[in-house]
């Protein structure tokens, strides 16, 4: 474990499935780097306020940031009550072009045209245009979302601060804000690694900002109902991003983002009308471009595929549960304030959760 | 508890969420009614093979027999390795006309065919078409899917043997033969009732044929690892049809139909790539077609649809454990035996399960 | 042109755009085999009545009789009135396995069972089971629906008929009694041949049973507007199958098959409520499974795709008119009586239709 | 004819079908105002790159600027190479929320940021988040995109300065820089109305950016191919937005939508891969929220939506025409020129096009 993060899930002895990768990370996945900036109050709001500022972006590069792609991409949209730019022409083409990004809602905007800059500046052709993918969840009730305090500068420090290697967790980034099962939510992550097909990487990265607090479910355990009733109604959404080295055709990709819904639903969400849950996967397995038109690639036969299918099941779940673990509590917008998640009164200390 | 049901998951001390109806079936839906028929060897099949003969139909009228319809309803796909015929038109039209019939693959075809010459005789116009809704599953290992057991009669008499009440489950029906996480699987039925929105009534049947021993979860408990793993390959699918009488515009059936994956995920399911799984809900709240070609309507907004998704969860994972406890061991073709769910190693024996 | 065919539409003057192959029929995409029966009424049915038989099967085999593939393949749906057995797995795993049927409504069962059967026959491994994919268009005006005229025989000998070279058209197989733009109508074939990308084959085979009179248009020109109104509604659908020998990813496939839609606009269509619009491509390249699991694909880049969006569009047209001007009057059901189209009123005759 | 109003389509002898009616235009659905802004070059731009300023917004209000809605939605997608934000929840809920915007690609966010401002000084409760729709068409030909010339002002002007009545075509607002089948493209309306079923009033609204001039077809005439071939590739996308005051569910919008691709076919588009071309359509019909939870709502059967439909192919075949006859040849960015559509060439000129 990196000196950089602090005891995760499982180190606190929540079991879980499966076999993680060495960062236990959506970066497991050869190629991947992950950027995150999370807003820091401008000098020129009152000091009393400055803790209303709770945003940020995550980006994501699936083949590092010198390599805009495309890659084979799937979607699948579980609720939409939400934004996701971009899914539009993932669905159509298979592919997705360039990094991608996630914020807070009334952000949207501005991080999608900051990233068509940003690819402009490196690489993206003149006379193209680009369609950048771009997720959000809502954050008004932390975050003074009529403030402004989201800027391109913001954008493009999530971009070029991309690394491989350990992803932070919890109120960071586009989950600055975020609140999970009623618990302060945000970003998770978590990987695992198969033989069989393979050896093959599955990472997941989650936005997490969904579910009422009597709903959670840890390990299969109905633990929010002790904790619950959440203290107000859903505001919801979460984002899962999954990447994968193990060649799949887009219409896999598709099938595999899918399975994240399943991963949610063993966290314990119902996907609430409020909830915008949106599943985005790709592919970096190479594809060769050769002299002719023609592309060569390589596919896993459909029949392959469940290991995946459950690889994106467990991490999933996993990187939810991560999140929660990570976030501490916090007070922003109105002196609203929201508690971590009391993993203490769980039960789930085992014998490794010594840390 | 009516003398004819067995001791069912609830009885046996396994906890569930929510508030069931008098049935804990589709049938608390009023105007639901279930019909199944369970097919007997013919007399001319020689006595060590009629254990080979495991196959059936069952059928669902959402308004009673007399009433063919149209109802609203919607569809979600979860994994598509199945058949349901009349799909593309509920998708469409956002109506089910007639009643719905699941049996095994094979004979799909046969069912469909004679639901379409059921309603000829049963009130569909002369010059007009059916497209009856009829789903599958896969049965062969247990089935002689090449003996063409299943006729038209079958059909007849699954759809004149459709009654309110309480609903058999286990090995009878579409269900005969099927497989559930490596035990014998079958029909299940379960339900809620809301009092708000409502008081409404939620009910789900499950032809459940799906998924791989060691990933049964039973209330979040992962069972199944200790009980696998499976002796053979999925051969999957699940069909979940949910009926309600709450006000339901087609748009929002569909989203309450894609629960059903989430109920169906906290049973452990991953949807494996041989899977069918198939959701279909409806809605019996009447529409006036008075004289002008404008029906008048009455619908739930969206805002206040989460009970009913959570009904769905509840009631569709519910089902599956159902169908598992009420079946039994059985052996059928080339003496293929498949176990009942030993519930008694499981622990949940509560204290209200001593019947 | 081969003896066997008579004058088809561009023999007779109508202009189309693009370059055909040696047939202008599906079968100029190698490999692709057509097989067609008509039902000849029974012995059994009064002299009288025998003229109300008019049904038929209609089979396509993407690689030849002794491959069943998969190929890959994808589907489109303009307006879901209908039936299309198979397509929930096409959707979900991009492929097709098996000859692909078409035949009349009522019919679509017995075909889709009766494929399975001889499917198993013919290389499904036992314990498999199949999805065949089986269409339809509605014939209760000119045909006998309840007569029960079609049996497993004639989908055996559909089948089994199965040939390269020129394809029947007008009224034959599962277009025997089809009617479109009020007049007779049935199945009708073309093709396009591209140089780039390529060389590479389309073709396009309709089953052409939707529309009014008063929409036809042909090359363009409003000429149903003269020739309308019809004489009943529409009681409608098309099936267009789409074949291609370039190589093509399963979600290039679907966005293949949704331009069948734009070729059918042409002719005149609005896609109305009753009609069942269902269009599928498939791809014969080969793939190859090598030792290991994975399979090596070559595919088509999308920007190289527009050629092959044009010549779906073009033969999609040319395919229905093709059916027009190849069928004949026909008395039916009840002594119902559809005209053929009046060619020689459309001022189409040009030099080159002097056959 | 307005005087504002130059000749259009059918005042040049274009004969299309069907009734328009008083502004043939999307206007004459009551209610329905449009915005639009094209925008002036900043006075700090030299002068002899003013005329690389090419670009504007267009605005809808389903029901006036001051009542948000919701109204009934429903989204179709021909070929997804573009961006339509706030589509998740309108194909998820049915319902729009707010006003439709659309502008050029590079500005979709900015635009989208806008509109969630707005609507928060108009009406949208604190707490509550916006996903509003905004579409776009690619300008880099003729626009300066790397320019930032749109700015929220813009936006907002666009907004404030929506209007019942005439709207303008050609170069104006989101269409300012467009190009279509190869000429000078833009913005461009049409309207039908329709007595069975009915008094019903559609219209449509196109920003029509797509094609190759080879491709064009008039009045079902190939007239782009004598005007062909484009003088350079595709760099498509068409956005046509429908509205009407029949009373229709989700579901039987999504159908109307889907009619739109119809119109485009006819016109000679075959959707091209470079093309974004997404069809939204809303209906204005109120629905009663009483005390209750339920809504009361009216709805027309399927089997009567029909005239909607051929309303839709026929006012967006026009709408596209309106908006080539409207447009004028223009010089933008690095004085790249667009001709406009030489309608003398096309021999139209009727007995009534003596304007």
């Amino acid at each position: 474990m990196p000196e950089v993060m602090r005891p995760r899930a499982r180190d606190r002895g929540i079991p879980f499935d499966g076999t993680p990768g060495p960062w236990n990370a959506i970066t497991d996945v050869p190629g991947v780097e992950v950027g995150q900036v999370t807003v820091r109050p401008a000098t020129s709001i009152p000091a009393d306020r400055r803790h209303w500022v709770r945003t940020g972006v995550t980006t994501i590069f699936p083949q590092g940031p010198r390599d805009l792609g495309p890659v084979f991409a799937g979607l699948a949209t579980l609720n939409g009550n939400g934004e996701l730019t971009g899914a539009a022409w993932v669905e159509e083409s298979g592919e997705l072009l360039g990094p991608i990004a996630s914020t807070a809602t009334d952000g949207v905007g501005l991080v999608r045209d900051g990233l068509v800059r940003w690819m402009r500046e490196h690489g993206l052709p003149p006379g193209a245009w680009a369609l950048p993918v771009v997720g959000e969840t809502w954050d008004g009730y932390l975050h003074d979302v009529r403030g402004r305090h989201l800027n391109e500068e913001h954008v493009r420090e999530a971009l070029d601060s991309a690394r491989p290697g350990p992803v932070a967790e919890g109120s960071v980034g586009g989950g600055t804000a975020a609140i999970c099962y009623g618990f302060k939510g945000g970003m998770g992550s978590a990987s695992r690694v198969l033989e069989v097909p393979g050896p093959y990487q599955v990472g997941v990265l989650v936005q997490a900002n969904h579910g009422r607090r009597e709903q959670l479910r840890i390990a299969g355990q109905p633990v929010g109902r002790a904790l619950g009733p959440s203290p107000r109604p859903e505001a919801g959404s979460i984002l899962v991003f999954v990447a994968t080295d193990a060649p799949m055709l887009p219409h896999q990709l598709r099938r595999l983002a899918r399975r994240a819904g399943l991963g949610l639903a063993r966290s314990g969400s119902i996907s609430g009308n409020a909830s915008g849950d949106f599943f985005l996967a790709f592919s970096t397995a190479r594809r060769e471009r050769g002299g002719s038109p023609l592309e060569r690639l390589e596919a896993l036969p459909n029949d392959a595929l469940d290991p995946l299918f459950e690889a994106v099941v467990q991490a999933t779940d996993e990187a939810i549960v991560n999140c929660l673990v990570a976030a501490e509590p916090m007070v922003g917008f109105e002196d609203h304030r929201v508690e971590a998640l009391p993993l203490e009164q769980l039960g789930f200390l085992g014998s490794d959760a010594a840390h």
